[in-house]
């Protein structure tokens, strides 16, 4: 499956990038395709892996803060792997390869 | 921590209410407090149950269909318990109890 | 249309629920439909007039902080009306009138 | 402001690709700047444009179909612009350019 998340600490100030990263050095280390976007990180893999990967990256800011809201989005689609170029690539053929990358 | 999902299915129609019941079921019998509103179930209780719960409903639905779209929205703060109502009252008693039910 | 929101203000502390009576308040004011559970407002209405109101309850926490996070999830169905009440009823019918209220 | 959104429309299978390369479409030719990832579209731009944007898509797919599920995440940050780049360097710069492209 296809699992997008982001995880934003409150009453740590307006930036929150410093957490962000260190969200995405655990990801990078979980061995899992990845992707980093404006709006949240996106993973693949089964779902105790992803589950247990967010919880992790939960657990380290929670070291530091109070409070987390985090978001997740799941795409769960039988069969399905590669997906997280494959996706973007299956709209962009029907659209002509006229998207901006 | 509070826990805000949703399940939609993909490709069995316009309209998903009989899978949503199959998911209500099974929060019912989880024993978790719980809230069912118009656009997502409300559960609270530790991350390996709150996710555990999840994914017997996922793996219920994807015993009928190929693909569901899961959102989960999580509120996470040290210390603080019975979230469901409470959020909700302390925000009706600054409204002044204004606030329609 | 019937639409969920919630607005979250960075920088302000760990607690929000003074921002959420604001727009609690804003929201009541608009006369449309609404009811507010633990993670965010239902409102049920046409395009402009939800839109509007979002944007309203922007701008009013706009004016006091530097940064917001807003979730915003539509469910737009041809025709359909009086949901959010309609949609719970239509699923409680279907588990037997077990869920908890 | 920076803004995420996807459109899922129900009652038209389990691919629903075709109606995302309609999305995508419009969203090249409202000239804002955005990019394409597997789990949504991110567009840059003032409340107005966005959320017109959004609905010109809602229309174009409400056109032939029941049913959409929308979902819109907005992060707004006053005097913030390029952020559809600028976040995700601001973070890469900080993880020491390990990230994965």
């Amino acid at each position: 499956m296809i699992v997008q998340f982001s995880i934003v600490p409150l009453g740590v100030g307006i930036s929150v990038s410093n957490y962000v990263a260190k969200v995405i050095k655990i990801v990078d280390e979980s061995g899992l395709p990845y992707k980093l976007h404006a709006m949240g990180t996106i993973v693949e893999g089964e779902w105790e892996d992803v589950m247990n990967l967010i919880k992790k990256c939960r657990d380290a800011l929670m070291d530091e803060v109070e409070r987390v809201v985090i978001d997740i989005k799941i795409d769960d689609r039988k069969g399905a792997k590669g997906r997280i170029e494959g996706k973007v690539k299956s709209v962009e053929e029907k659209v002509g390869k006229i998207v901006k990358k």
